[in-house]
């Protein structure tokens, strides 16, 4: 009893064939809409995704849940039919994956900020005024330098960017019942890692002596004399995206935060494309040997972030482009979705739900000539939960068993 | 606490009044589209359930969960307002509801195929080559005649059809806690029935006694010459659908099965028709007595699983001509649907939402003049999980207290 009961019941009736699904993730590609022009798909100039849709299922998807905008682990774990409101990955978990840090079973990750406290050791600047990365890196160098951990645990730290960086517990038997020190306000002083309810935890008693000896080691800094670690993680054992669906997976993605998340659930990586093109073609490539391919393109939520609406068409006009070759590797399934949306508007990540388009046999006709927000509202899918693709495109595929008799 | 939360809200509710409720269930009537000339609801000619579609309220239900077939017990559960993830039927019991096998709460039922094993006990074919129902017949009669149960228990027999049979066990104290011992391959030898987590069990160590008797009578037979057994179950104590909605309620069916399924949740049968001319008078006559009239019609299932579309939009189209009967008993709410699709390009079951008609007082106005999967994804009851329908009913009937002051 994993609490996750639909992906559990979906697990119990996954039976292998050689059908292949592809999960083309345009991230963010969803979005509201722009002074009354319409989201980025429906001004964008689409022929082949409006082909597309004339012959397949639309619909949209939650993430999450009504009003619950997701991160990117959360919005990747619900398309690979993980319940993200089960499955929690802590930050620390992220943060390595962000950097393509490979953890071990034997790891407890966290997050750090560089931060300056004043003489009685008060918060002044959560980010120590946002120092850079060449300066981050001088810091970790001369903490690596000085730092003694007790016997049998190795600590590692990598930079991230600007204050943010990465600290690794490496031992036999460690745990994260670790209490964040960030008091997450300035005018406070950190917080104890062995703070109840942490207070019976090895691991934080180890933590927290190994903070003591980095605020010595910075001391005489001007700037960021101290640190705030938050988000104690280790690495999660939970059941492989191949054992639970029966899929033989691969993974095609360009950025390392989203091979991170592959890797959480013991999804392959076998190509690194970012280019649309590309992506479509090492898709087209590992369609030969996997019966699922998760391929990921960065730009659509890049520029969403970086509110440049022509960017994000752009960039879903250049996906468009390329659908091609990834449609002549005539997939049995071809799931084409975000992970969330993410309005130029908004310049983040939002909770609006994600428009999907499914080519798939055994379709009540196809959903008409457009793909974008509007249109996926009324399509034959409805609006359901990430979570709930990649078992829709199994009962597609014929990869799972009736259920009772 | 049942698991079932949503039903158990529902029958705190409930409240007992005149009025009566029709559920005509057309079997498997959901459909996917064919060559792109639309589904079997899209392409027979219906008038009057057109006619009914625009005073009535469409919708979808989902039988189970998105992207999951049902067979036919869990179908009709959900349709009956039982969570069918929740209220889970053994094979064995299904195999006695499908011949309409009177189980007693002292009885104990197994689904058994003849096999065939090798000198070493091997099973080199599970279905014993498929024998006939008449060799069935002939080694079950063989095993009666020499099988020696314990003192107190007592070993039925029954003949499904082919290489398929029913096993009962008879006896005070009885449990279900048994192993399956068809290893479900060949190359395998049988398991056995006490294989943990089923050592504790008093009712194992019989069956394998049992089934160790039945090896040494069949030891002769030159194909079916040994069995194996799963899915052991007792029939269920479940809360009657009378107590859980307050309905008196009848069964109008002329398949054991579905019969089975109605006698699960203590639904009486009141007549055994199969066409839709009389599906539909013996409806209306029950109407006068029951307040829930369940109504079974069997060939928009059977004729999808022959992929017979022709005979599919056949068989709609008899029940269509048939409905003026019932329509004339004026039943205060009739729900016709489905307990799952069957697509004639799929010969099965299938996961497919489900077309829902209800027509009903209190209605937000008709939603169309077309009862099919298309125009059903628009309509004003949405798309809800089976088990909500009976429900609904019951709230347009006033059969449901406010929630709450």
């Amino acid at each position: 009893m994993t609490g996750d009961e639909y992906g559990d019941l979906i697990s119990s009736l996954a039976i292998a064939n050689d059908k292949r699904i592809v999960l083309l993730v345009m991230d963010g590609v969803g979005d509201c809409d722009n002074d009354g022009e319409g989201t980025a798909l429906q001004q964008a100039q689409t022929p082949n995704l409006d082909a597309l849709a004339s012959v397949s299922a639309l619909g949209l998807h939650l993430p999450v849940a009504v009003g619950v905008t997701p991160g990117s682990g959360p919005g990747h774990l619900g398309l690979f039919g993980y319940d993200p409101t089960v499955y929690k990955v802590g930050r620390g978990v992220l943060s390595a994956l962000g950097i393509e840090f490979k953890l071990t079973p034997r790891d407890v990750a966290a997050r750090l900020n560089f931060c300056t406290v004043d003489s009685a050791g008060i918060v002044t600047d959560r980010r120590a005024g946002r120092i850079g990365d060449e300066e981050n890196k001088r810091l970790l160098a001369l903490i690596r330098e000085n730092i003694k951990p007790p016997a049998g645990v190795e600590v590692l730290f990598e930079t991230v960017a600007e204050h943010r960086a990465l600290m690794v517990l490496r031992g036999d038997g460690l745990d994260d019942d670790i209490g964040d020190t960030d008091p997450q306000a300035t005018g406070k002083a950190p917080l104890s890692p062995t703070a109840p309810p942490h207070d019976g935890s090895k691991t934080a008693a180890i933590v927290e002596g190994l903070i003591g000896q980095v605020r010595d080691i910075l001391g005489g800094e001007p700037q960021a004399n101290m640190i705030l670690a938050r988000g104690f993680a280790k690495f999660p054992n939970w059941p492989t995206f191949a054992e639970r669906f029966k899929l033989t997976p691969a993974t095609v993605a360009g950025y390392p935060m989203y091979r991170g998340v592959a890797r959480l659930v013991g999804i392959e990586i076998v190509a690194q494309p970012t280019t649309a093109a590309d992506i479509c073609a090492e898709t087209a490539k590992a369609m030969q040997t996997h019966t699922f391919v998760f391929s990921h393109f960065k730009y659509t939520d890049k520029t969403g972030e970086d509110g440049d609406l022509p960017g994000k068409i752009a960039r879903i006009e250049e996906m468009d482009a390329a659908l091609p070759t990834l449609l002549a590797a005539d997939p049995d399934v071809l799931l084409i979705t975000g992970d969330h949306s993410t309005p130029p508007s908004l310049k983040a990540h939002s909770w609006h739900p994600v428009p999907v388009l499914m080519k798939a046999p055994y379709l009540r006709g196809g959903d008409g000539g457009s793909f974008d927000e509007v249109a996926c509202r009324s399509g034959q899918i409805g609006t359901i939960f990430a979570k709930q693709l990649i078992p829709l495109a199994m009962a597609h595929t014929e990869k799972l068993e009736k259920f009772g008799a």
